[in-house]
């Protein structure tokens, strides 16, 4: 019953910050930290790493398509190796302050825009998987059951960690409800609650088609930058806690 | 009587090439890889990472202030422990190529206005070359004789490398003549090269107000952006040869 | 007793804001926009104009060194023919998208490490000024009293408008007070208040040395990016209503 | 008998630069200025524009989406609304060191990405023929024939002038062929050379497939990026003027 609650953090930028890091970091056991391209700088990326690290929270890189103005969520297109190479850069960046901080990246996920290919297009999951087997392949992939991630993190070898994401409706195949539908967003913190308990305990959750699937995930998604971040983390934290639950951050799960 | 011959590399941006990297790469030991700070990005730095571990030649980090309009030519104004970020993310970023690459940093040296500060400046030297040591003790700095790195690389205990600046004129004081002085620039290849020789089998060199120098030194430069630079690197490469030196990366010195 | 309001607005980017554009624009009577280069982008440019526009509020050019990590804050070394050409991309820039909102800009202003050099280095304000000239010399220049950018503008037959920083103590000589001074930041709204009533009615103002100097000033700078911005504006608003004076943008002041 | 020469100028950046302008800029009568977007920066503008004026060549707004690192070779993803944005922001910040020069944008053209998306696709082509009516109605647009941006700008009343891309082949639909396909792309200038005469004297061409088309042009492109194009200006000009032709900037064509 060990589950993982992790975030986006770090998504600031110079003068601007996006979300309450420093209150949040308190509830969660998993942090993925931006590495300067669609959020993030040297500055704000050292300031996250040692937060997690002094709160006993996981390190994770989020790594991006090079595009700050538009926050990572636009295509940026580009060769498959030359993604590569983008992805090498940031997770050696992250490294590179990790190191110095004493804590070490032990989990990774894409973001934005190319989180979305990563888990449709597997050529792209391809690059991405490789750039992080070849950095380093003890680095767990957090991903979407059933994504093209998945598929080629496992190919290569790679351990995967599988997220639910508790506001999110899901289909019957399993993957997440499109945005437009009916139910695809679940505001309500308590029933998202409900829905985590259900999942932790059950490994099963409906669908909005009134179906239930199995759903064994290690890890669960609070968003950062959305209003009632912190007192949902809070709130999971303490239900799972209630629950018989305990927060355990991925690279401790094993 | 080993001696290395140094040239910065990867110093364009995305269309953009400013040397013949493909062609000095033949005639140098080792390479100063821009980071992504004042040039360079993920597809050019893991050209020249590629290349360098092809050619034998030894890696560096040749950091630099953020600036890529100004060319890490201008001071960015930033405190202590800023700059120590900004040189962290830059050596994971190029490490993080390096490792997939199959090779391995083993020097450094600060670029244009950061070398600049580095070498005149004690806080600006000890938080580089802390950044540095943090990051891999193993890691050589290439300094300039009595500069303030040399000295703050030192008290930390770090392996500090001599650089002479063939075509530039010195001071009795061991210091480079200002560019404004006459002398301060030798254009003439012949004599760049008749310098050299002199500095590897004398340890000594002239200055410009006519005193003789003790100038030890493991190091040499060539700067790639200037006409006819692949031609003196070939030139030095033979005379060194020719007059019983051996051009021997920084590495493998010890 | 006409009185201009001004704040700095548009300073977020891409997913960043950093002010409450929209409420604060009810209530002063000039914007400062910035152009891109220390914060803003197209978008963020464009609603900010047709707000101003909306609520008939004067329409400012908020130049600034290139610098959006450092948010303006650092001086960006540049030679001034190079500063000037820096000023005339961002006017041009600002100028290109309020010809479309049928706006147009009527004042401008340097923020923050380039304002201070403006303030007090004669070639600096010299650049800014004949940049602002060139481009429309009917451009206001918003200037704190007795700055090189006032001595640079009027000699080139500019008009300029003096500011009062209400939030700030003066010295004797009309220069701020540093910041670390006692006295030299004033929280309380009610003070602030109270000391623009006083600058409005008496054209003069206390200084912490405890000297009464005149201050003979056209223009109030609200801070937008401050605590407590949008109800300091308001209660300003009202007070100098209250008090007879008018709030009136600067192109209806002349 | 009037025909303009144009080329794309001013595309180095910082310390960078990619075509030899000073030379070309003799040979040619308009100019396609990057707007430091895909390329260019304020010094860089100013000095091609001045080079322009100097040379009594037409200067023209080469616009782009913003991307350096991909010099504008890449789609960016946005909105059209954001889009007009992006091409006005562009245009007024060329038109400020353009104002000061005493020179006058006269015409523009999309460059990269933005070119081919402004061709194929009409939502684009709006998007970019709004923002520059909106901005400056006398504006004339550099087309390819039959292109959606021609059917934009006609049908906003714009003015439109064709271009003829002198190295390319044609299909019979009036297209240019496919890069891939034999015989897209010609390398011997003689018979560049031949084909603009040919163009100029009959406003016919021949295809690959062997079919004569109509091509009314009144603009020839030459590549400024490619190895000798200062060359093929050269002989363009002369052959141009010894058969009769005059080589006439588009504002002064009509």
């Amino acid at each position: 019953m060990k589950i993982d609650i992790n975030s986006d953090m770090g998504e600031g930028f110079g003068p601007y910050s996006i979300a309450d890091d420093a209150s949040l970091m308190r509830h969660i056991s998993s942090a993925n930290v931006a590495c300067g391209y669609h959020a993030g700088d040297p500055v704000i990326m050292d300031r996250t790493i040692r937060m997690a690290k002094e709160h006993g929270v996981d390190l994770g890189a989020h790594v991006s398509f090079p595009d700050r103005m538009g926050f990572g969520r636009r295509r940026i297109e580009m060769s498959m190796p030359e993604l590569e190479t983008h992805v090498l850069y940031q997770l050696g960046a992250l490294d590179g302050l990790a190191r110095r901080a004493g804590h070490r990246i032990t989990h990774m996920n894409p973001h934005g825009a190319l989180g979305n290919l990563a888990s449709a297009d597997p050529d792209t999951a391809d690059a991405v998987a490789r750039a992080v087997m070849d950095f380093d392949p003890q680095i767990a992939f957090i991903v979407l059951p059933s994504s093209a991630l998945e598929q080629s993190a496992t190919d290569m070898g790679g351990r995967c960690v599988r997220l639910f994401l508790a506001d999110r409706g899901y289909l019957e195949n399993g993957q997440l409800a499109p945005r437009g539908q009916n139910g695809a967003v679940i505001h309500d913190p308590e029933l998202v609650v409900e829905r985590v308990l259900r999942v932790i305990e059950t490994a099963e959750i409906d669908t909005l088609d009134g179906a239930v699937i199995p759903m064994p995930v290690q890890s669960i998604l609070v968003h950062s930058d959305t209003a009632g971040a912190v007192e949902l983390a809070t709130r999971l934290n303490r239900s799972i806690a209630a629950n018989g639950g305990i927060i355990t951050p991925l690279s401790r799960q094993e």
